[in-house]
């Protein structure tokens, strides 16, 4: 989880991520500082970090369209165009937060393109080095939110740091499952917070067992049909 | 004409280009350095400088497939999102140099994506402050052309800088004369050259005024085609 945000403490969208990424496990939160070209401690400490996760996650606002600066700055000192052989395989994911509304960027929009143009530079990136790129995440107007959206946004970025790819409906409801066990594990709580919390698991244990049956319907009517053919 | 390249004075293509946009009318050669977001005073000479020219040109080296973080960092501080009023009708010209053939850029190349997308961000700054794009003017593997592709991209740039929109062929004939007939008057020279520069001048002039009575034929032919139909 690389950050590069020019002023990260003043960002509330920040603050706000970076305290679900700390509940997540094994994730690292690594706000980005200038690095000069010749610092080569540094660089080299940096390097190393990317060695050591097969998860990475650059993390920015939007800037005249583009990466801030920052980012820009680090990429060209710490990594490489020859890096293929350490960084292959490796996911490559960007959270992109911006301050319109998403459905401006798209063919004539307000914005008039796409964000999977304006950040094709990160897909060239992961082509080139042979990382797999993981589906753009974006957090779109996030002083708007009210905060069943931001409950929403919570949960779908924790999916996105810790979920194996590619981001099934059945890995999200297991990582939900597993949430809601550990919640009901952990925290202390009266009898009555603790039947209510068995409830909504039961609940969803259940519902998640009448999805799979009718996922299993559809599939054989589908055989039916076209056996028909 | 705003240079964005961390190494200017270390890069052989810079130091090439600039030579050749000093010999050109009315153009300023603006190499950036860090704009400091606190220091007004320089942010404001920038904008200042802005507004006196019709035709803002950012040239830069391409790094990991996007413009370098000077360029960005300059980009956030200068420019304001609502600067549409000022900036409207202005042309924006992109100058990026790249050390791949240009032909690795497109579906399937090598780098598999082409310069129009990776530089979209541009694309969607001229529409939002309402000022017109200019062809991309791309500069390919410089340090392996040879004297004769060196010169033809000094006269291509030199009408990129000079030449009004949209570039047409009419108007680059115009170009090479005026060029030419000021070789003729400004430089010292002998009896023998000035009559050769004054020949190729007869010369060009003469199979202007051919291509001139081709093309009008041309347009005779097609009208009495569509006639027939």
């Amino acid at each position: 989880m690389i950050v590069a945000h020019p002023e990260l403490q003043a960002s509330g969208t920040q603050q706000f991520l970076k305290e679900a990424a700390h509940s997540a496990d094994g994730v690292t939160w690594h706000p980005l500082k200038w690095v000069n070209t010749n610092d080569n401690a540094i660089i080299g400490q940096e390097r190393k970090m990317l060695q050591n996760y097969t998860r990475i996650i650059l993390q920015f606002p939007l800037y005249w369209y583009q990466a801030p600066a920052l980012l820009l700055q680090w990429l060209a000192v710490v990594l490489h165009t020859d890096d293929e052989q350490k960084m292959a395989e490796k996911e490559l994911g960007i959270v992109v937060n911006i301050g319109q509304p998403l459905s401006d960027y798209r063919l004539g929009g307000s914005q008039g393109f796409s964000l999977s143009e304006l950040l094709s530079p990160f897909a060239a990136i992961a082509r080139r080095l042979k990382m797999k790129l993981l589906p753009l995440f974006v957090i779109e107007q996030f002083h708007y939110q009210q905060e069943n959206q931001k409950k929403h946004l919570l949960v779908e970025y924790l999916q996105y740091l810790e979920l194996e790819q590619p981001f099934t409906f059945a890995k999200k409801e297991e990582w939900f499952i597993k949430h809601l066990q550990q919640i009901i594990n952990s925290e202390s709580k009266n009898e009555v917070e603790e039947s209510t919390w068995n409830a909504v698991l039961e609940l969803f244990q259940e519902r998640s067992e009448e999805l799979a049956e009718l996922k299993a319907e559809i599939k054989i009517m589908r055989r039916d049909d076209e056996n028909q053919i």
